[in-house]
């Protein structure tokens, strides 16, 4: 190893071969070196990461990082892994050169080279809403998904509802199956048996919703309610409901998740779980900033912000039989 | 003026007063001085940068840009203007600081000395959308939305309907002005009254649609079709007619403006002029690279990609009176 590859890689230029790359830094790692005064060098820059730009609630978190870094004189520079729920290692070289105060990671993780790499160069990262289980050692920030599954599902028994269905997120991601849990809990906790063949697994997009709820919708004991997983899945629902002349909430009772802005505008307005994405956000951007200071000052780096029901017109009590 | 301070504005130091370093980007102007070999020193960063967050329609722009930007190896920097059709003065230097491939400008725009710091730093610049006249010699990517309003009132006039109002957005960006005047010929040319007291003017957010869309619908000659401007006003006027008991489309007709997900997503699903949100934010990114190579090559710089009529169920003929 020649000593302007070493350079090359304290330098985080570009043009070195990531196998070499991560040999060098576990070599500075082995023998203790951690950057200092990384503060000096930084760009004025935060990274946010997402795992997909098509969800519609990415807007909401732009808007809260977009906020924090404002008020930081900071610029927010934006990636997608694609789809991909590690971000490729072309952009861990990218970051590790840019040098930003920071990097939030939305439903999104990194590999342990990736780790290393930021670590190394003393760039801060935290996890907002873990899509897989980030470690007990990562920062991160998250809502109460088990607590909004539980109540989604609670509103509709206290209506009356005993056949009650559910569509999932991806089963990979934590939070859909979190959800998905406090709806079964809320059904034992009731006292009512839990069906399998009720639950229906999506990915979080209008399209499942509309083909899982056809399903659900179609079957001769077809539920009187479902709690949809998120509030893209619960349109896709509407969409079904209304192919097969379904009456919400006559027929059927719609539960959503998230509250995006959409859920208050749609016809009947949808009662859904609300997630505080923005605050969630901004409470990613502060707890990275706050790490970069590295000032021993921060406590708390795993927090989970509170989900609340909205009640709206999309459910109501069953009808008599 | 010091030698110190001439080369940090020459190193686009942020630790410069405005004033000064718009006297030194001025002498240097004057001077004939150009940066030569940009390229070199670019960081691979495209900036993108919004008037408002909150459009729905950001997040069609963010995915085209993100597009091209991921092709070139590139990251997205995204900012707002926060409000305001300029992005302020801290913004232009750190642009000028961090030196991007290019800048992309959605319903913003840049005032001269933002412009000539932009030029002397050999930065491209491209505005998507104008929201005002950008001038002749400024690259622009928009659609055709005087031919979209046209098209959307067309439809509603081959339906039958002759009381048709229409909701426009703020009367300062020029897109809006357009559509409304597309609207006008379409109703001149067919032959119908152009009624003033039926054309109210919105901001494009849900909010304004409601409201203004309460104020038509609650006249006593209130109009049997509405073009809403934009599909978020679309949805608040579906709110309004929802709460004064109007069924869509058997006593009112609605088109919107946009084609966003959500429009496909409503009860009725919205008729309404696409607009190729993502197709617009991907030339105009490939627009500012191509401008960036500076090698003459670049010909067609104000482009306006096509817009077309959806046809959903949100319109249909008037009821007979």
């Amino acid at each position: 190893m020649s000593a302007p590859t070493v350079s090359k890689v304290l330098n985080g230029r570009a043009d070195v071969a990531p196998a070499t790359r991560a040999r060098v830094e576990e070599l500075l790692r082995d023998h203790g070196y951690r950057r200092r005064r990384a503060e000096a060098t930084r760009s004025p820059l935060i990274d946010l990461v997402f795992h997909e730009l098509e969800s519609a609630w990415a807007m909401e978190v732009i808007r809260g990082v977009e906020n924090v870094a404002r008020d930081a004189g900071l610029s927010v520079v934006l990636s997608e892994s694609a789809g991909r729920l590690t971000p490729g290692r072309t952009w861990a070289d990218q970051v590790a050169a840019r040098r930003p105060h920071g990097v939030i990671l939305v439903l999104s993780g990194l590999d342990e080279s990736q780790r290393a790499l930021l670590t190394s160069r003393s760039i801060p990262f935290v996890v907002m809403d873990p899509a897989g289980d980030p470690g007990v050692d990562v920062p991160s920030i998250g809502a109460t998904n088990w607590q909004g599954g539980l109540a989604a599902t609670r509103h509709l028994v206290d209506l009356g509802h005993t056949r009650i269905g559910a569509i999932s997120g991806p089963t990979r991601m934590m939070c859909s199956r979190a959800r998905i849990d406090g709806y079964r809990a809320a059904l034992e906790t009731a006292g009512l048996p839990v069906d399998p063949d009720l639950v229906m697994t999506g990915d979080f997009h209008h399209e499942a919703g509309y083909r899982q709820g056809l399903e659900l919708l179609r079957r001769p004991d077809r539920p009187t309610a479902v709690f949809a997983g998120n509030d893209l899945q619960a349109l896709g629902l509407y969409e079904a409901a209304r192919e097969l002349g379904l009456r919400i909430p006559q027929d059927l009772s719609v539960v959503g998740f998230d509250d995006l802005p959409v859920a208050r505008w749609v016809g009947p307005p949808l009662t859904t779980v609300r997630q505080p994405l923005m605050e969630m956000a901004e409470a990613a951007a502060r707890l990275v900033l706050d790490l970069g200071r590295d000032d021993g000052s921060t406590t708390a780096t795993r927090v989970e912000l509170a989900t609340s029901l909205e009640a709206r017109s999309s459910t109501g009590a069953p009808a008599v039989a």
